[in-house]
């Protein structure tokens, strides 16, 4: 495929033209991605996570500058739709990220319009797939945090960076909460204000309670970070964190069992929505529409409806 | 179905149990949806969803008073975990809801703990159905609002109220904005602090950009409430309201269309499970972990192994 062979020699444009070709999804899609999947493996994908407010898109930004700085390359897919990333956010701080504008050794995409949920998912697999071929040494995907599909997404990374700030509502807190339970690096940003050292104390003992059990001394214990993503401070021990993490994984084997992980969820939404269109496919639009009337009506529940037009029996 | 029929039949240890069946899944879970769907379809669902601090369970625990002040009955279906409903907030305000316990006229439930994306969606829509049933007059779904998920759920419903509040930071300004689409009533709570007329400017000035078009007088104009949930200010403007959007959907027959788009979008959801669970029950565990193996050591791309597994050619 021409797109692929432009995009993995360099080619700018042809990797952004890639980047459509896969988020868009159908036939095209899908070759695409068969021909550049043997040339993926390599990047470290790191997730970066965490409730609004707490300065993510700036300190994505600073971290993707010191990942440049160390003379490695980085990409960067934002999903959430308020990133400055997706030029979602009302207060255009995009400014901030020109810095990063025209340098060969950083490529950012922004995930914010690819409509349904699933879709998503799909299209910023996809995309990081499309990075990861293109040599990209490093993903940062960014998303909110906030909500399932978020935090599906932000698994999908060898290494989730949580972070957290000092001062936010409760509310803001408890949703924090969930996000713990799948960080393997927190950071408490906005480390200058007041509460700051209330925060990592909070999150010590939330780490401690979590502690590696003495039958598993080798587990991975998530470091509690500080930084103060406007000026930068605390950003190289994130990157060095971040880096320690990818050795931890390559180490104990993680690498690997994380790949199979990543494989098998990304084989089984591609068989659900390959065996629901071959259904589909079969029935046709106005029986379809048939069923619905009468699930409408009350004539039959919409478990019975499925179990008939997939043509099974319990 | 006797669990079915003690349920309807007003026993409260019964709905429970009905509850955590459905939500459960599995043919125990459509063995109850069967039983019970002929009787759904009158319950007026009322999607709740807003940024977090906005004040949104607070504001739910005053509209559930408020309904039950004028004799109608109400269900509560808690789906963000971070809702005291929930019991997922780390500063239990669970106290406040106390003042609605012991009223056979309400019943609370929370799908906090409900795994996986589309299972949410799944058990939220079947828990719906069950007080739907049960003969609650409105249900109250209480979502977050961030991250797609929680918007597709407060779609699900026939009435959405999307609550903002004055005075949070630019990032959850920006998630709210997503949130706008999908308001059939809007909400500025905490409309005694300082700011509150200026957001009401501003969603006014959103609203006018997306106002009906003169060829579609008759469309419905989101109205903006000012409430103060905490003293309950505005609330009775707020159910008058949401009557009146019900009045509406009702009058422009857009209650019906509502019905069967819901049907179809869960039987879409029920197809795409079911088809998949059919593949996977011919295919087996073994010769699955196979294909994740190959796929994993890059001999085969996940959608070329998905087709071979599938049977499907292109």
């Amino acid at each position: 495929m021409e797109l692929v062979s432009q995009a993995l020699a360099g080619d700018r444009l042809a990797l952004a033209r890639l980047l459509s070709l896969v988020e868009n999804g159908g036939d095209g899609a899908q070759d695409a991605v068969a021909a550049l999947y043997p040339h993926t493996g390599s990047a470290h994908i790191v997730g970066v996570t965490g409730a609004p407010g707490t300065g993510k898109s700036t300190l994505v930004n600073q971290l993707a500058r010191a990942i440049r700085a160390a003379d490695t390359t980085v990409g960067v897919v934002a999903v959430d739709p308020s990133s400055p990333f997706s030029g979602g956010a009302l207060l255009g701080d995009r400014v901030r990220m020109r810095d990063l504008a025209g340098d060969a050794g950083v490529f950012i995409r922004s995930m914010a319009s690819r409509g349904c949920l699933g879709g998503l998912a799909r299209a910023t697999g996809d995309a990081v797939k499309v990075l990861d071929a293109a040599g990209f040494d490093v993903i940062l995907v960014e998303t909110v945090g906030a909500g399932q599909a978020e935090v599906d997404i932000a698994q999908a990374a060898h290494t989730t960076i949580v972070i957290e700030a000092p001062g936010l509502g409760d509310e803001v807190q408890a949703l924090k909460a969930g996000l713990l339970e799948i960080a393997d690096v927190l950071v408490v940003n906005k480390a200058d204000r007041l509460g700051a050292a209330n925060a990592v104390r909070a999150l010590e003992m939330v780490i401690d309670r979590s502690a590696p059990q003495p039958e598993e001394p080798s587990a991975w214990r998530p470091p509690i970070l500080q930084t103060v993503a406007l000026d930068g401070s605390g950003v190289p021990e994130l990157l060095a964190a971040v880096a320690e993490h990818r050795a931890y994984l390559d180490a104990s084997g993680k690498w690997d069992s994380w790949t199979l992980a990543r494989v098998e969820s990304e084989l089984m939404d591609t068989l659900r929505q390959m065996s629901l269109d071959r259904v589909l496919s079969r029935v046709g639009p106005d029986q379809m529409a048939d069923w619905v009337a009468r699930v409408a009506a009350r004539e039959v529940d919409v478990y019975a409806a499925a179990r008939e037009i997939v043509g099974a029996s319990r």
